[in-house]
């Protein structure tokens, strides 16, 4: 199979983590034979750095051209005085936007060797833990009219707008229901429709599309609640439905529970398989070129690149495999290190995983 | 000390609860020859079924005129299929707006007998739990303005905007700094700076406030790492602010953290030490009327008053020890039983702390 990869390496820990999902990509471009043509460009605060803005236009190029696209991480203190539309944070929300990339699927999962890690309670997590949250990512509040306005006197207000057009609520839930299909046919979606008008649309045409889809049980919950329900028996759920901003509260804080949260992949799709690949851990500053950081959410993200863009889903299973092998070996990183495990860099880690496939 | 009360005991567990906390009332009012002048009133599902309208217009008359407002619970599955402004929620947000409590005072406090009740691994609470979370209560995206739109072709569209002007934001964080300073000099400001115009109209308001109080160190998080942090580390935090929608989810989650959800108080005031106070928890209707309902949070939710609104300290401090006495003692009602523990009724549990008051 030949397949075109945008490579966006970014800030931080990027660029390390993104060299072992790399090699990964090599072997088992090898072993099948395939052929990717990988396309690294620049995004993020090492873009502002060198070309003065996040999102250069021939990255926003290579994105377009290419079949998917993988990127590490962006942003960090050293950009955090700038304003608005010239953070790193927004080469992320352009190329969400403009590529279409409106469903964003985010897995937590506790995996089974990094249980004394979740902060919940054991009892809580016997049966392990296995959720996707399906956010809505190219609508809401974070691409509605938005405004300061200055009043004579000098004091200023401001102004967001959450809004939500039907149609991009239907394809959303639609994706919802597919994957809940294919799971335990049970859908939760979350809004606050006892208090905005948004949501209360969210709602209806959920419940309107839900015919479609006769066998999966459809269940609503305030999204205060939702925040509640996720530490008091996260088991509850399987496949969860929100909007953008909600989804980012509560695929985070579902994430957090799992405590698994240096190996958590997520996506985010547009309508047609294409999509962008990351793990959901931020730049890690702190720890950046130090080979210290956790390649594994990285390595995870491009087997979701495989599965979800790619439909090869050999690659995708032996990927995932090998690092759970990796896992129940006892090997890791630092920030997921506990006694009685051994403690491996980022280029070991990545070897691990490759001498394991 | 002569104090007009108004008491809206509401739907579900509401009537029961309160029942338990004016006999505490009473009892204080004669040991320290108090005068409260209690005027009950309708609001809620309760008010629909009997008024047509959430929200009688004697009731809101009734709290403006009263120098405080106890308030049992609202809603319930019986007036679910109702929309928007005729819900029975549309009480609550309309008393908080008219009334101008813009500032909700949210503690959430682990109680020591409590302890195995936390969903958290007790390693994350050794020290205990006790938060504030200080939620912006009359702004913010519950109401701004909100329309749904029909197109020609019949689509629907819907919009709410999230408005914050500088004075809305100065007020409640100077009650946030305030409250702060009376603890550990820690004020965690939570917003989305990153993507929302109005969180950056926040994050300014709240630095330039800062400077008012130098001894007080103010930090600022993302909600959505804020979601994260709470379950990772919640010791980390001290007072936390944000504002109405944020605050929802987050003091929900915080108080969910401490497993104590059952016995938590809230305080929602003006600018003049005029409040309501009420339980966090709901009106519960599965149990209504059993005498099975925990009546600890409203009664603490009265000591609340005595403090905030009354400068009572000597009559909430009594509430508190003895609620404290009586959980220590192993008496517990049915939601917050566990092994070892005395099951009590509704009325028992009222009777056993007056007992030990
Ligand atoms: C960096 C930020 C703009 C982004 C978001 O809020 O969407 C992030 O939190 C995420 O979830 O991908
Ligand atoms: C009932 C609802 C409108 C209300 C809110 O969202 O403010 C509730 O969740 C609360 O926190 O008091």
């Amino acid at each position: 199979m030949k397949k075109k990869i945008a490579v966006i390496p970014g800030d931080g820990i990027g660029p390390e983590v993104m060299k072992q999902t790399l090699r990964i990509l090599r072997f088992l471009e090898e072993k099948f034979r395939h052929e990717f043509e990988v396309e690294e460009c620049l995004a993020g605060g090492v873009a502002i750095d060198k070309e003065g803005v996040p999102l250069p236009d021939h990255t926003l190029k290579t994105c377009k051209d290419a079949d998917a696209i993988l990127l590490g991480a962006v942003g960090g203190p050293k950009w955090d005085h700038l304003e608005g539309t010239d953070r790193p944070e927004r080469a992320l929300l352009t190329i969400r936007k403009e590529l279409g990339f409106f469903a964003n699927l985010r897995p937590a999962t506790l995996f089974p060797a990094m249980k004394d890690a979740c902060p919940l309670k054991p009892s809580l997590i016997e049966k392990g833990l296995d959720l996707m949250v399906v956010r809505e990512l190219t609508g809401g509040i974070y691409f509605g009219e938005q405004k300061t306005i200055t009043e004579k006197n000098g004091k200023k207000s401001a102004y967001d707008t959450m809004f939500y057009h039907e149609d991009e609520i239907r394809r959303i839930v639609k994706i919802a229901f597919e994957i809940a299909s294919k799971r335990k046919r049970k859908l939760l979606s979350v809004d606050k429709a006892n208090v905005l008008e948004s949501s209360r649309l969210w709602r209806k045409t959920i419940i309107q599309e839900a015919k479609n889809y006769p066998d999966i049980c459809l269940e609503h919950m305030y999204i205060d609640n939702a925040a509640m329900q996720l530490i008091r028996d996260p088991n509850q759920f399987d496949v969860m439905v929100t909007g953008n901003m909600f989804g980012d509260i509560l695929s985070d804080e579902a994430s957090m529970i799992t405590g698994s949260i240096g190996l958590l992949p997520s996506a985010s799709l547009d309508a047609d398989q294409k999509g962008m690949y990351e793990p959901i851990h931020g730049s890690a500053p702190d720890i950046a070129g130090q080979n210290k950081a956790n390649p594994l959410a990285m390595i995870l993200s491009a087997a979701m690149m495989f599965k979800n863009s790619f439909d090869l889903t050999r690659e995708a299973d032996i990927i995932e495999s090998a690092v759970e092998k990796v896992l129940d070996e006892g090997y890791r990183t630092a920030d997921i290190y506990s006694e009685n495990t051994v403690m491996l860099t980022t280029e070991e880690m990545g070897q691990q995983v490759l001498d394991t496939m």
